[in-house]
């Protein structure tokens, strides 16, 4: 997949660090690249939900940035990114020391682009859950700049 | 709809309180009947996505455990609630002072408990997201206790 | 919700009479109101999986297209609708002599339009399947048209 | 993938048989391996939503049902297969001659078993739809046999 806009890297990073909730996780943009992008979220007790792993709502959050991160890698510099909608299977507990959250865009088209993405963790292949996502191109607004 | 555990609400309460995302997220347990739970969470800056509204994450993650207590409240007092999954869709930018999240039980079975949830501004009608959702009954297993 | 387009239950009617399928499955359009239409099914053995029930995708058939033509009734005379995605649950066997599947929009934009649906078994309140769907608006398409 | 019965394929071939709405749309078993299942489905003007590609439902049917029996093949003798819900993302109108449905295992648990599936035209890598799906064991029923 080739990118629309040869700046996407750093506009994706510079995106991603407006993302105040991202910081509130303590989550790390890994990688980016056209199509795919990677976020890290090292294990906090602060995150977890009443058994003591991360809780549904800290792996969607992660899942979901990185894709809607893979999806603006590809579009024109002046397009801003929303999720539509997005399904999550919640597969194993979330538990480890470092997760990796990865999207993926499946099929990009002018106003939607599907994205697939799952959470890991790291040094294992065990998936612990998996997205499929609908994100939205969102054109010439000021109040939406990504 | 009628509770199996006549304590269900103080259940509901307990296992809440140990969610420390919650804590995390500044969100109250507003109210608790059978086969419903409200969740309520003011807007903080340190929740937002890059154009200011709440992260589609922290939207989840309210509904989901609004959808997860939501089961809990029908299921025997030995079960713990565990999301299996859950689909959102994001219907308006998250952008008020205070959000309530709403989950429902549509319908109890043995092992799985299927809901549907939304959240909306207070004091207004509109729904910022919705979401549908699978929830399962653990049984005996004294690390998932709720 | 007030149709855009005053003529709406026609371009409905005519566009549901398009649908092959449809007829390949006997089911009829029962309603057509401003962002709410209901379709009805007969059972037929020909539709079942290997129980004897409705099989999930002719229960998702029905249920999509009364959401797809649910968002149609609001949509401007130029538009044709496409279902861009579908979330279904799937909560009770589908047995009975007739079924009836309902479509409702919950929030018409421009593009997308976010409906919910599902299918009862006519002459009962329970409900048999639920969905939440995203349904887009394509403009100026010849070959597109409803 | 290893199968816990290794009658699996001749098993999964006898439901599908069953499976009196895959006769209808005129749909085939291509394939039964552990975890893995395609069907293939030729195109006919009477499975086509009003702009003459194949309904969003028939496109789900096959998901499902190969979804659904890649999760059988790796039950044990006495389980049956139930689709406890989907997602569906269209993302390409299915036109072509002759469709291919895949279903696959991400994850077999004791009682639910998460897949990913899609469709394609064969002859085409283009994915036409993407399905992410949870399916359930059923165990000791004599009215719910595969």
């Amino acid at each position: 997949m080739s990118p629309a806009d040869p700046n996407y890297e750093a506009r994706v990073r510079a995106s991603f660090a407006k993302q105040q909730f991202m910081v509130t996780l303590g989550a790390n943009l890994a990688s980016v690249q056209p199509g795919e992008v990677c976020i890290e979220l090292p294990f906090r007790a602060d995150l977890t939900q009443q058994h003591g792993f991360l809780h549904a709502g800290v792996v969607t959050s992660v899942i979901d940035s990185a894709c809607g991160y893979a999806a603006l890698t590809l579009m024109p510099p002046d397009r801003a990114v929303l999720s539509v909608e997005f399904k999550v299977n919640l597969i194993a507990p979330a538990q480890g020391a470092t997760f990796q959250a990865r999207g993926r865009v499946v099929r990009a088209g002018r106003t939607l682009t599907v994205c697939t993405g799952d959470l890991r963790v790291v040094g294992s292949d065990s998936v612990v859950a998996m997205m499929q996502a609908t994100m939205m191109a969102v054109e010439g607004r000021t109040d939406r700049r990504d």
